[in-house]
C-alpha cells in the first residue's frame, strides 16, 4: 500500500481526495488541512467557540467517505447547511451540520485529532483527515493594488477571506502567528509518506500555508517521499495575473529548499508548456499534461479523470 | 423475538429503553415520542425551523446506542450541549449536537421517520425510534392554582414546558391541535406490538399526549399486545398531590377504553400498596412490586433494576 498525503485547503483539496479515494490504487490517504479559515460557518465558530475553524476539515472528511448508501447520507448530512426556511432569521443560518458536529466533537474530546478520527469512522473514511495546525491561525498579506483606487499601493491584508477575495497582487503571505504548533500526526505521515501532494486549491490561502507552518515544512523537505504538484485550471482572485509557473515560482519562494518530482497540469489549461515547464525543471520536476478538467469548461478537476491522471503518476518508478 | 413499543418523553422513557434494551430478553424494541417539547434547545428549534422537537427523540436514541465504544462516543456527542466557553454568549449555546444532527436530518431527508432511523444507524442503535405525530404539537391544560396567588383560580396554561413546571392542580391536558396525524411507523407498530409499555415520565407531558393522538389512541385500544404501566417513584410540579393510584385513574379518565394488563410500582415508594392494587385492578392490571430506583435514594429508574424487574413481567404467560 502506498503511503499519500494531500495537502490544501476546501474544494481543490476535496477534488484530490476524490481523485485519489476512486483511483483504484491502493492508497493509505491522508489529508492535511489548513486551519485559517476565518470566514462563514467556520469563521463564525471559530470566533464564538475556541475551536479549529472546521469547514475544510469537514469538506475533506465528506470528500473521503465510503461509497455506502449510509455513509453517503451521513456525509450529506455533514455537508447539509442550514438555510433562512422562509420563517424568521435563524442563528443557524449558513452553518452546516458538519462544522456543528466536529466543534462537539472537539469540545467532547478535548483533542482535534481524536475528533477527526471519531468523524472520519461516522462516514467509514477512506483516509485520514488532519489539520496542519493544532491551533487556529491567521493568514495575512500584503497586497499591491488591495484598494483599487491606489493601484500602486501596497496595503497588509489580514485575513484568509480578505486575502482570498482582495484585488491587487499578492507580494508576501504569512502565518499569524508565524510559528504554530504543527499536528505531531502530520509531521508523521509526512515523514512515512511515499508520495506528497499539493494542489490543486487556492495558492495563497490553501497551499502555500502548510509551506509557513515551520515543523511541517521541515518535514516536507526532509521526507523521503516523492512530491507532486497539482496546478490550478485557472487563477482566482488571490493569484490573478499569475501564470501557471508563476504558482510553482511562488512554492520556491516560500520553501526553497522544497524538490518536486513531478508537476500535474491541465494541457488545455496551461497552454503553451514550455514555461510551465522550465518552471518545473527548476524544482527538479518533470511536468505531466493531462486532461483534468470537468467537461463543461469550469475550471474544477474531475475527480475521474484526475485519478485516472494520477495512476501512472503515483506507479511511476523513480 | 418480542416486540415491544414504550411510550414517554425525556428522562423517563430513556430509563425505560436503556432497561428493556439490557434486560437480556430478545426485544425487538420501538420507541414512541412525544413532539410537543416547546422549552429550552427544542423549543428554540422548533420555532426557528420548521422541525420537529428533536430533544426527547434525541434522548431516546441515545439510550438505545450500541455498546461500543464508538457508537457510545457518537450517542455522547449526540448529547453534548454547548455551553458558554467563558468568550462571549454564542448562539449555539445550550444546543445539543444530537438536536442539530436531528434537525439537519429531517431538513435534509425531509421526512422525520427517515431522519430518525438514519440517526439510529449512526448509534446502531438497538431498537427504532418514531415520533408520536409528525407535525409538533402543542399542550395546553386547565390549571387550578397555577397563579399561587390565586389558588381557586383555574387558568389555562399554554405549552409543554409551561405545564411542567406550573404549580397548581392540572385539571384537564390538552394537545393543539387536537387531532395531530398520527405516525403511521408508530401506529403499525402498536398493531403489530406485543407489549405495549407507559410510563415512566412526566405524566400529563410525557405519557398521557400519547393517549391524546386519536388515531395512535384507537391503535393502542384494538392493539393485541398487552399492556404495562410503569410507575413513577415521585410525583413532579405538574402531578404534585397526585397519589401513585391518581395517576393511574388519570390514565383512564383520558382514554376510557385502555385496559392495562401489569402495573409495576416501586414498593417504598408506593408506600401502602393497597389504593394503588384497586386502582390498577380498575384497569384490568395485577400490580408488581419491585425495587427499581437508583440507589442513593433520589426518584430515578435505575435501568438495570427496572430491567430485571421487566423480565418476569415482559415473560409472564397470560
Amino acid at each position: 500500500m502506498m503511503r499519500v498525503v494531500a495537502f490544501g485547503g476546501g474544494h481543490g483539496l476535496s477534488a484530490s481526495l476524490r481523485a485519489l479515494r476512486t483511483s483504484g490504487v491502493d492508497l493509505d490517504i491522508t489529508a492535511v488541512v489548513t486551519v485559517a479559515d476565518d470566514g462563514g460557518s467556520s469563521g463564525r465558530l471559530r470566533a464564538e467557540r475556541s475551536a479549529l475553524p472546521p469547514g475544510d476539515l469537514r469538506q475533506a472528511l465528506a470528500a473521503l467517505a465510503a461509497e455506502r448508501d449510509d455513509t453517503q447520507r451521513t456525509a450529506a448530512l455533514f455537508q447539509h447547511r442550514f438555510v433562512p426556511d422562509g420563517r424568521d432569521h435563524s442563528p443557524l443560518d449558513g452553518h452546516t451540520v458538519g462544522n456543528l458536529v466536529l466543534v462537539g466533537l472537539m469540545e467532547q474530546l478535548g483533542d482535534p485529532v481524536s475528533a477527526l478520527d471519531h468523524a472520519a469512522r461516522m462516514v467509514d473514511a477512506g483516509g485520514r483527515v488532519l489539520p496542519m495546525a493544532v491551533k487556529a491561525v491567521g493568514i495575512e498579506a500584503d497586497v499591491r493594488g488591495a484598494d483599487p483606487r491606489r493601484p500602486e499601493t501596497l496595503l497588509t491584508v489580514v485575513g484568509q477571506h480578505a486575502v482570498a477575495v482582495a484585488p491587487g497582487h499578492v507580494e508576501a503571505v504569512r502565518l499569524t502567528p508565524a510559528d504554530p504548533p504543527a499536528c505531531p500526526e502530520a509531521v508523521a505521515a509526512v515523514e512515512a509518506a511515499d508520495w506528497l501532494i499539493f494542489g490543486p486549491g487556492s495558492w495563497y490561502t490553501s497551499v502555500i500555508p502548510h509551506l509557513l507552518v515551520p515543523e511541517l515544512a521541515r518535514a516536507i523537505v526532509a521526507s523521503p517521499a516523492r512530491r507532486l504538484v497539482t496546478l490550478n485550471l485557472a487563477a482566482e482572485p488571490e493569484t490573478w495575473g499569475l501564470s501557471a509557473a508563476d504558482h510553482l515560482a511562488a512554492l520556491r519562494w516560500y520553501l526553497p529548499e522544497l524538490k518536486v518530482d513531478t508537476v500535474l497540469a491541465d494541457g488545455a489549461a496551461v497552454g503553451d508548456p514550455e514555461p510551465v515547464r522550465r518552471a518545473a525543471e527548476s524544482l527538479g520536476a518533470r511536468l505531466v499534461l493531462a486532461p483534468v478538467a470537468v467537461a463543461d469548461g469550469s475550471p474544477k478537476h474531475d475527480p475521474g479523470a484526475l485519478g485516472a491522471a494520477l495512476v501512472p503518476v503515483l506507479g511511476a518508478s523513480r
